[in-house]
Formats: structure tokens, sequence, C-alpha cells
């Protein structure tokens, strides 16, 4: 019954393949189980994937799925850790593999124009040497696409300064579920014209339409930067230093802490040494002119004359200090089959409220939870490192962790998206005015449901669709 | 006939009164008809004006009135430039003026929490006196209420470094059109949790829901800063020497462009000289630490040593060199009993394309266009200064820059809206599929159509219902 549903589906497909070329339908089971996983869980496998190299192929793919009834699932390059490019059900999957050019940089305009499936290293590494900057940096940066990057609204290390990906998006080219093509946004860095369309497509995990293309605001490239390395007794005091550094009026390009936990694991992996009473550490990047970094260095002085430890450098050497942070994850991998990486973001103010809470939850529970990241902007990544037995142990906890950043004024994810890994807290940020409207809008873009549903917004039955690791 | 639905409404109304406070509602007829009326036009008399004290109130107000279908228009203080907030139909005006208060401020979270009728300027001091800053400054800060600068996404002098209004907010306490109660957003910097519909509130014109109170985010108050009076040949030499400034890395605070026919005006009602071969003038400035504006100073030297005249000031006597911008508004009124101001936006890199295109517009249709605005990112205020007998004249030529700005790939409005004034030309800037999806969401917040209908998407049938200054 189902086979049969599936068979006249692909009659579908390959008719779509016809028009716009065989080369561009992939059928292969082991591709399309590939296809069907992201970095938080493997999907059942979808129908088929399509490689469409330009926003007509894409438009012509949506129309007739659409048509035809077929769900469909964009995908940019599967990086994502909430399961949002994920198929509940058998589905079509777009993949944006194939447009991943850059199609303009517009030095005097100060923008790019990009395919959505770009990589964003490689976009990165253009305008840079163009003297240019694109400045949100998501982890996954040599891997991620941009249209990933704004399904997601990804941020990454440098949002504390530079804000996040919809931040520096001008104009989206989207394809509609059913096929049409539109634009939304401009060229213009000021836009009121109706509703910010534009706005509503960043961090929509793509439920509401395709992206194809996009324009993006560059800046100039800062002249300079300075790193920073430091060792506290407590968590308490690196965020005390945080806050007195905003209060003299600078404000960091990236400011990443690292909890006791992650610490000890990283010496235990890397055969590293760290102060004796070193309870937390916090990476530092000051970046501007050569005169504002010699100034940033002297007023940083007074305020980490008390620190455990300090080490700073600039230029190349910078590397030697963030290799800390980008050894965190490996370390994480060693000690637990499984990570629950959850990324919850509170204000600024009661970081070490949340930092304390994880410490004290992690010794109520028995569980090891190593707590990392953008201390900047309150976003931090709270890593649950369990065994199979404890997932239900780490299951109380994840929800514990949320009511709590929820009651401290603060959301259950701030970079990752809800996707399905979170679909069933959503309730606990959200509040039943605020789903209503998400799913009518849902509606409004897409009336026969097809897009990449069933995420965000929709908490039921997910765990059953679902062969990898799920809490 | 309508006078008795009147009635019939007016005891509605009445009866909200009791519920609220007698004290909360206003009927008088200069009232009604002083709050039909923005810097736009003058709208019909409203049947009421409501005074809500508290987010509650709106919400009793809402419930009540959408019940009873009775037409509702949110209004700031009423310095909007498109009509946004004027009523089209007999309709009941809820007034933020009392809604006014700061609710707190956060210094370490760098937030401040103020109900929407509050006075923007008086934010700012506010914060300011707490070594807080919150850049976005329209021109008419002392008058205008952030509720409304929410509303039309407000912009101003200092966009070019900060962003606009929306880039300051954080989270959003709305009422629907049904009285529900909901909070957009939240306290935290990063929140990627559901569509976002608090962005999606900003600049929708009061078309999709009461704002009754918001959280801004705020950043350290600059140390120092040095501006710049430029005059130049012609405007080309201008904005040649803005996108030099850029390619150099410094972001200018502010950067106002005034061309040849608004430098005339101003030398005309202020008896004031500048040299006889300016054709234009470049207002700037630098903002940072100290030692950044010495370094900004150095950088800037070499390029305007070949510009017709160069002022430069630092600390309070900056203001002398701002006069030239607030001389300009008093300037237009004396030559012409109608002005036409659009705000368009465009591209920086086709900046001097649109003042050229300005010239030779003037020139062909025999009108005086005064153009200045924030060159910066190039949102230029393009003034028809016209009498009664040119009102066909200006409005083919509104037409005309409208369809040339969206050819440049810009906007018809950078920071003023839509509103009523500009329905009309919707169509030039926003295609089929934006206005269709963009009605649709409209209907999911207000499936009634009640509140403030009419504006943004509906070109048709507005000027029989205005009795003030339109084209």
């Amino acid at each position: 019954m189902i086979e049969e549903a599936v068979d006249n589906r692909l009659s579908i497909i390959k008719s779509i393949a016809e028009r716009i070329g065989e080369d561009k339908l992939r059928l292969d089971n082991e591709l399309l189980l590939e296809y069907s996983r992201d970095r938080w869980a493997q999907g059942i496998s979808s129908i088929a994937v399509f490689f469409p190299e330009t926003t007509e192929d894409v438009s012509i793919i949506a129309s007739f799925l659409y048509d035809n009834d077929i769900a469909m699932v964009p995908r940019g390059s599967g990086t994502g850790m909430t399961g949002g490019c994920i198929p509940l059900d058998k589905a079509v999957i777009i993949s944006f593999d194939r447009m991943n050019r850059i199609l303009s940089i517009n030095k005097s305009q100060m923008t790019v124009t990009v395919q959505s499936g770009l990589i964003l290293e490689d976009m990165q590494r253009a305008v840079e040497s163009e003297g240019l900057f694109y400045p949100p940096d998501p982890a996954s940066a040599d891997i991620c696409s941009i249209g990933g990057n704004i399904s997601e609204n990804a941020g990454g290390l440098r949002c504390v300064k530079y804000g996040v990906t919809g931040d520096y998006v001008l104009e989206l080219t989207v394809v509609m579920p059913d096929g049409t093509v539109s634009r939304f946004g401009s060229h213009a860095r000021k836009d009121v014209a109706g509703f910010d369309l534009k706005r509503l497509m960043i961090g929509s995990e793509g439920m509401l339409a395709f992206i194809t293309e996009a324009v993006l605001k560059l800046i100039p490239l800062p002249e300079s930067a300075i790193s920073y390395k430091i060792f506290f007794r407590t968590s308490q005091d690196a965020v005390l230093l945080l806050n007195r550094i905003f209060m003299i009026g600078i404000i960091p390009a990236k400011a990443e802490f690292l909890d006791i936990s992650c610490l000890n694991l990283i010496a235990k992996k890397f055969a590293f040494k760290f102060p004796e009473d070193a309870g937390a550490a916090l990476l530092l990047s000051l970046d501007g002119s050569k005169s504002e970094i010699a100034e940033y260095e002297k007023k940083m002085k007074p305020l980490i004359e008390n620190a455990v430890y300090v080490e700073s450098s600039s230029g190349k050497s910078q590397d030697k200090i963030w290799e800390l942070r980008t050894q965190i994850s490996p370390s994480l991998k060693e000690i637990a089959p499984i990570k629950i990486n959850e990324d919850v973001s509170v204000p600024i103010d009661v970081l070490s409220d949340l930092v304390r809470f994880c410490e004290d939850l992690a010794a109520e529970l028995g569980l090891v939870i190593a707590v990392f990241g953008h201390a900047g902007d309150g976003n931090l990544h709270v890593n649950f490192m369990i065994t199979e037995e404890q997932k239900d142990q780490a299951k109380k906890g994840v929800e514990l962790l949320f009511c709590e950043t929820v009651r401290l004024g603060g959301t259950i994810t701030g970079e990752h998206g809800i996707g399905i890994a979170k679909a069933a807290y959503a309730g606990i940020r959200l509040d039943p005015v605020v789903l209503k409207v998400c799913r009518e809008i849902k509606r409004v873009f897409d009336p026969k449901n097809l897009l990449n549903s069933g995420k965000v917004f929709y908490g039921e039955l997910h765990e059953r669709h679902l062969t990898g690791r799920i809490i």
C-alpha cells in the first residue's frame, strides 16, 4: 500500500528529472539515507534527492511536488543540531549542494550575492580577500551552508559585537512551496516597505519557503585584534569580568566561556595543564584599529590583574589561544557515548546564575554536565554527557534547564533552532498565542503543509520517526 | 443610518470606559479631530479616543471593540509621515499618551524596559545618565513615541553605524486585536525559538497588534566624537568621499547629505554664506574612544584636502555644525505651500545616480526638488516643493522617482513606512506574492480586519477619506 504510493510519487519525481535534467536526481539508497541525517539524528530515508542548480530548477521541482501533494524537505549541508532538515515522513529532499556559487561581490555597495548552498567559509575567504568582512561564524563555518545559516539564524563566536546571520541579510530570493518565485527585502540598507517577510524567513527552519539566493551586507575588515586566555577561580569571576569589560565600553568580538568540567576533559584528552586553583576560563578576542587595540590593552590591565592566569597574544599566534575552544568538542566525545548539546540563551546579567544552576543540576542528577559557549551574549552550550542508561535523567535535566532559562528571561535555543529536537519543549518558551500565530503563518506560506512539516510547533510523536540519538 | 450605527458604537465605548475608568475616554470633537491627524494629513474624525494606562487596559478595550466589530487605530504621538495612524473610517483611536513610563533600566543587562507611549528622547536621556546608549534618533526624537518608532521601524541619523530601531528591540508585549496578550521575543540577545514574530511586528505600521511594552537593547555610550562640515563642487564628489571613508574602515555615526537646492534655501532663510563653487555638502560625525577619534582625524586628512571647504569640531561646539541639518526643514517651508517628502532608499554605491536623477527630474518637470538625508545608508529625503497647481506634475515625479529607486535595487521607503501616503505605490516595490502573503498575515492576526485597516497593501480609494495634503 505504502509502497504503491511511493511508486506513484516516483513516476512524478522522474518526470521532474526529465524536465530539469536526469543528473539532478539521485535515488540510490545509500545517498537517500545519508541525506536524511543531520548532526543530531538519522531520519527515515527519503524517497529521492534533487540537486537543483538554479532558482528555476527549485521552482520547477517545488511546483510539481506541490501539485502532487508530495512532502518536501530543503537541505543545506546537514550540519544542523536539532533535526531541522530531517524528513519525518516519506519526503523528497531538495539539496542545495550544487547551488554553491558566489554570484557577485560589490565592493562599493559592500554586499555579496550568493546561492544559498554556498559554504560559509568559502564566501568569507572571498570577501576578506577584498578587504571586506562577514562576521557570523558558527563553529561549522567550513562545512555549513549560508542557506542553512539563514534558516536557523546561525550565530557563532562573533555575535557579541557583530550580531547574528539575520543582521547581515539584505535580500532573499525565495521559492514558495508551490513553486512561485519572489524576493523579500532589497539591496537597500534601510527598507520598511511592507511587513518584514525577509526577517520572518530568517530562523524559520525551512518551513516557510525555499531560500535560493541571498544578498548579504558586508563591513570593513577590522585592522587588528588581540586575544586573551584568562583563568579564574570561579565561573562567577569570569562572568563578572565580562560585565566590567562591557561597562568600560569594550564590546569584545568574541567572549567564550569554559567551565571546570570542560577544562578537566580537555586536560585529560590533550595532556594539557591548567592552574590548580582555576575553576573556569574565558577566551576573549578584541578587534579594531591598531590604536584601539593598544587602548583596549591599557584598559584591560587593571581588570585582569587578579585573575588566576592570563595569556594574551596578537597576530597569527592568537590561534594558539583559541585552540582551547576547538579542543572542547573532541574532548567531550571521549567521555560519554551520548552528548546532548543544548544551546540555551539568557540575559547577560544572569549568566552566572545559569552556570551555577547547571553545576547544581549536575550534582543533583548525578550527571556530567559540561558548560561552555558564547558568554558574551548569554548563549551557553550545556552538554549532558550521558550513557544509554542515563537518558531519562538527562531528559529530566533538559526540561529543568529549559524552565530555568525561561524563568531567567531567556530562551531554550539561541542559535540551533527548535527543529525536532526541542519541539516537545517549544511550549515552555512560546505561549499559546505565539504557537497559534506561527502555525497559521505556516499555513499562509504552505496551505498543504508539505514543506518541512511537523517541526518546531508540533511536539507530538516525533521520536517514533527517528532511529538516531534522541532523548 | 450612519449616525445610528455610531450611537450603537458609542454605548459600547461608554461601557468600556465604565470598566477601565471614565477618565480614560475622551469624546470632545476638537480632540477627536486632533487625534485623527499626523504629520502628513488630517484623517476623518474618530468616534472616540481611549487613553489606556496599562497593558490590561488595552486588552479590555481591544476585546470589547473587537467583539463588537468596531474599527481600532493605535496612536503613538502622531509624528508619522505617511498617515499610518490616521483613521480611514469611523474608528476608535487607542492613544498611548499615558503609557509613557520607563519601567526599568538594567545596567548589567544593558536593557531598558518601557511602555510604548514613552517619548524617545526621555528614554535616551535616562539611559545616557547611566552611561548607556540607545542610538536610533529620528528627527522627531523629542516628540515621537517608542511604540511609533517600532511600528515604523524608525531610523534617523545614526543608522549608518548603529542600525535602526528594530535592531534594538529584544522583547515586545503585544495585545492582539481581539484583546489577547502575548510576548514576542525575550530578554536574551540571541533567541531563535519559533518564527520571529517580534521582527514581524517591527515596521508593521500598527496593522497586526498593539505594542504596549518593549524591552530595548542598549550599548555603551561612546567616549568621544568629532564632526565635519564639508562642501564639495558636486554631489558626486560628496558621495565619492563617503565611499572612500567606508573603504578605509571608518563607519561614520552620522553622514548627512545636502544638495545645492537645500544649501540655497538655507542661505536665503538664514542669511548664511557658503563657498560660491559649492554644489553639495556632507555633514559627518565620527564617534568612538578618544584614541580612535585621533586616528580618524589622521585618516580623514588626505581624503578631504581637495574639498571646497572643511570645518571640523568636537565637544559641544559640534552642535554648530549640525545646525545646518536642522535648518533644512524650516527653510523648505518658506518656499512652497506644499512639501511632498519622500524617503527613498537605495544601495550606497548608486547614491550619486539617484541624486543625479533627482536633479534631472527637477529640470524635466520644472519643479523645485530639494534632496537631503542619510547618505551613509542610502536613505535620502527627496522633497517636492510645490504649489496646488503643480500637484499633478509632482505626482508624476513621485511615481518616476519610485520606479527609479526600485530599478536601482532600492525601495520606496527607508524609514517613514507606506501607510496611506505610499499605499498606491506599494506595487512598484512589492511583488504580488509579497502583497498576497502580507494581506494573509494581516488576516492571521486580525481575522475581522478591524485594526488599522486599509493601509499599506490597499492602494485603492484613499484620497476621498482625507481632507489634508495629499498628492
